[in-house]
């Protein structure tokens, strides 16, 4: 499991960082990857890597900011185009769907795949056997989420070496005793599978977040996060250019990381004011009060450990 | 006057090309550069090049794809809030209005300028007294125009030296000839103005078209110009790729060319099988039928001489 990051800028594209988007990549768990926002040129950005958009299922747009939906059209038009023709979720605010419908009618584009919309209201979005993800609003003067993505914990793996001492041999009768919660062997004795399993290991817990102002609201859902993405549009300097554009400092995303006690803060959303000169300093505000912090550029990848 | 390309590819972007994208260059003229097409990210191009935004009056879109359209509600939205206050005319076919407005309203975006739209069709959609401009249906299974900028001609230069052998010194009269017809001067001679300026300088001619099949019907409006873009989406070998497509070929394009008698062709809209090691080859095959071709590549900027 690891973070992409296609575009950290906030409002406006700059030579050094594009507008927003970011990539949950799941290939190794699903096959899959999800997509955080999609600023104009996400897929021009997606062109320098190697990822591929048929593996891209989902879609969570945090808010409809045009620096995070306007290269949705063209995305879905290029995935399309490529060959991809697995089905595409997007989920977001009230609005999106009449947008990227619009956007594709008057192009007279015909996508090749399904593509469904689900309107984001706070509350569990979705659920499956491997993850659940909950959206939580914040604040942003229009409507804007947070998406919190909880993997569920899976089975520790099979003690193999103990059933082996106890006299059962490796085969077929292996892959029952995992899949199920009991079984009798052939000798009519009975394997509860709990007692020949290793210790569970814990799901992971993302939280990646649309634009907001401080928001301690959000502590609780985000708490023991193994890593929090937050956007700092701008330096703790410029607290009253914050609090006036409904955006976040450095500081106020690292004292969210703290008291929430996430493992790990990545900054994201800088605003285009801030060079690369900039950035030490930018980290330097959120580690004095959160020392696992991170700012994220442009085709950064950051692994879930 | 000049032509600056920031998109020479065609569908989706590649490495190598963005998106449709060209800039006329009045700004000798007329102090503005009128757009045609915006291909999602041009608005990045534009970081590429010293041009400003706020310079950018008008907006021609040949036909509503999406690889002609994504950018522009990018593009109107960085240039409001790069302190452009200037109103833009956008010119295109129905629909246009529709995805722009849509674009702008879902983000919450309010530009601090005018927006205006026409729609397009076949003639005049625009004169004042320097240009006149036509829009000609194109063959492109939707809605397509070519759109033929004419500069209204220019009155040729004062002919100072004349005036002077005639005794009239230099002075606000000069202005005075060069502004009326006639002008009588102090001692009650009558000076007829025309009989004191150089040849008119005629007025350039340049034909832009959006995508389209070989389509003869456009000789007439196309003829002489000084400069037509024309799209080459395809080799002349993927004639049946160009006709089942509603694209041209370079050959297609070099026919128009040649049969129209324009001055320069300049092909752009370059399908993205193309790599640059295929550049002069399709170079080649336009200039065996006419032979003042070029091809178009990004950042490329043609003078109109």
């Amino acid at each position: 499991m690891q973070l992409h990051f296609l575009g950290t800028g906030a409002g406006i594209p700059s030579k050094l960082r594009n507008v927003s988007s970011v990539l949950l990549d799941l290939l190794q768990e699903t096959n899959q990857m999800w997509m955080f926002d999609c600023g104009e040129a996400t897929q021009h950005q997606i062109l320098s890597t190697s990822i591929r958009p048929r593996k891209i299922s989902k879609i969570f747009i945090t808010h409809l900011h045009g620096d995070h939906i306007y290269g949705l059209p063209g995305f879905l038009s290029s995935r399309s185009f490529q060959g991809g023709d697995s089905p595409v979720q997007i989920y977001g605010p009230k609005g999106l769907e009449n947008f990227v419908q619009t956007a594709l009618h008057v192009a007279d584009t015909k996508l090749n795949y399904p593509l469904e919309f689900f309107e984001t209201r706070e509350g569990v979005i979705f659920e499956n056997s491997q993850f659940i993800i909950e959206a939580k609003q914040l604040i942003h003067g229009v409507d804007s989420y947070g998406y919190i993505i909880q993997q569920k914990d899976l089975p520790g793996p099979l003690l193999a070496e103990k059933l082996i001492a106890e006299g059962i041999q490796p085969g077929p009768i292996f892959q029952l005793i995992k899949e199920n919660e009991e079984v009798k062997l052939a000798n009519g004795r009975i394997i509860k599978s709990k007692n020949y399993r290793g210790p569970v290991k814990k799901g992971k817990k993302i939280a990646i977040f649309g634009d907001t102002k401080f928001d301690s609201s959000v502590i609780p859902i985000v708490r023991n996060a193994d890593v929090l993405v937050h956007e700092a549009t701008f330096s703790k300097e410029s607290q009253d250019l914050a609090m006036a554009y409904y955006h976040s400092t450095t500081a106020d995303a690292a004292t969210i990381a703290k008291e929430a006690n996430v493992k790990k803060l990545i900054l994201t959303h800088l605003s285009s004011r801030y060079q690369s000169q900039d950035v030490a300093h930018l980290l330097e505000e959120a580690k004095q009060i959160f020392d696992n912090s991170y700012i994220a550029n442009d085709f950064d990848t950051f692994p879930i450990l």
